[in-house]
């Protein structure tokens, strides 16, 4: 289901900017094999011309990755009100702009420094903040479906040769893969999903979110925030994530390949309808 | 290869933090089962009292992690002039107390809020900052030797149940392991393989750096000033990775598996004995 939005204008100026370059490699035997290796490249964001961070990302999809994460932030919030998102990547950066007043933001890129740090640490205080008033559909799930759905996503790596991508991410409805992405890391993966939803106002509650990363306290509060209410991993839990689904209500899938998984919160959401493991 | 360094006092107080957590859930049979899940935590990083950051974090080594982030940030240099590093779960926090001048440390944190942001950007600018001073050994590698270390890495995994560990890293020497880590992120694995060997004063210029991800330009870095002249990975490298391992004159062999990789830099480095494929 998805809701009309003003949505804003987004200008991508020198966009030649290749996801991936052609190098020379030797295999085990000696041999020499081209290869095609994914492009990494620092992505500076501004918000109203103010620089917030710089972002090191794969570069498929800046527009949403600026707009996920200044959200998953807190930095902005009305969709509505972003202007525009420009991408130059010959400057290496992406300007959003928007009219919400965001007077806040130095106060904000303060406190950050000393709760959360700089580079590499979550923002675990607030972080959490506003989780109370998150409320998520009922899903509705069967033991097929999830079968299906996995079949899918393996048969997905095979063709775009994701089997490296260790950080891969995804937006799954019924069996179906709506939107993937992987990136340098699980934060850029899931911010650029949380704002291609927000950026297309795609509706979260119908939907399943599919990582290869662990299911962590960040990475369930980051799909509770994109209204999604089943998390669905190759990997495992932290006791700490699985306590934020349980008080979410989050149906918690983990140890998902083939036609196995464990099912660690909301198993009640789940019909056995006894496909053959 | 160790020297002699002077350490510093650990002290762990408050240390009943485990590391797992027994729970139950449900299979794809609708059968319950008991099952160990990992606990993440926060923990506050003080240095000198001035708080820098709270990493979400597995929390199995903390005072390593602690050294290592601090080392790989740039805010301390001299592991001689650590007096002792503090933890105590009960505050979720450890302190590194130094003789260091660390007065340089509020000006860092400032910079760091526009360069890089916090909570997930990689510090770029200042990242590559001294990179042109490292001096990495040749190392000395054979084909054999890398298919035996392989081996190795494949049934420690299944010994210790990693197979969830998308973020693992791991120090090695010729095939065998000397530390393994996993953690929520691959920064904090690599920060706590960092800290670990600067606080025990081990050389890394003979050593492997193992990790199951990909090979991108922050874990270069990370490496190349660990003193590390080989990257091994499971995954793939980045273009950004490659560049900065031509230029370090790291080793670095990627899609790593089994009897298969592939050699980006350095393949001249290795002798390619003619172990059968």
């Amino acid at each position: 289901m998805t809701t009309t939005v003003k949505r804003p204008r987004l200008t991508r100026t020198h966009a030649e900017a290749p996801l991936t370059i052609a190098v020379t490699a030797v295999d085990e035997k000696g041999q020499i094999q081209e290869k095609q290796i994914a492009c990494e490249r620092p992505l500076t964001l501004y918000l109203n011309w103010q620089p917030i961070v710089t972002l090191m990302t794969l570069g498929a999809r800046p527009e949403a990755l600026a707009l996920g994460y200044l959200k998953n932030q807190g930095f902005i919030s009305d969709i509505e009100r972003v202007e525009s998102v420009i991408v130059d990547w010959e400057v290496n950066s992406a300007a959003v702009i928007t009219k919400e007043d965001v007077s806040h933001v130095e106060k904000k890129l303060e406190e950050k420094t000393v709760t959360s740090g700089c580079g590499q640490g979550t923002v675990f205080g607030s972080f959490t903040a506003g989780i109370d008033d998150i409320r998520l559909p009922t899903p509705s799930l069967t033991q097929s479906g999830i079968y299906a759905l996995l079949k899918n996503l393996s048969q997905y790596n095979d063709t775009y040769k994701n089997a490296g991508a260790v950080h891969g991410c995804g937006i799954c409805e019924g069996d179906r893969i709506l939107s993937f992405v992987e990136d340098v890391g699980r934060h850029n993966a899931v911010d650029t999903l949380a704002g291609e939803m927000w950026l297309e106002g795609i509706d979260g509650g119908d939907k399943i979110f599919y990582t290869t990363g662990r299911l962590t306290s960040e990475m369930v509060i980051k799909v509770a925030k994109m209204g999604i209410p089943v998390l669905l991993s190759r990997s495992g839990v932290t006791e700490m994530g699985l306590s934020l689904a349980t008080q979410l209500g989050i149906t918690m899938i983990a140890r998902a390949k083939g036609r196995h998984f464990l099912v660690y919160h909301g198993a009640e959401t789940i019909e056995f309808d006894g496909a053959e493991a």
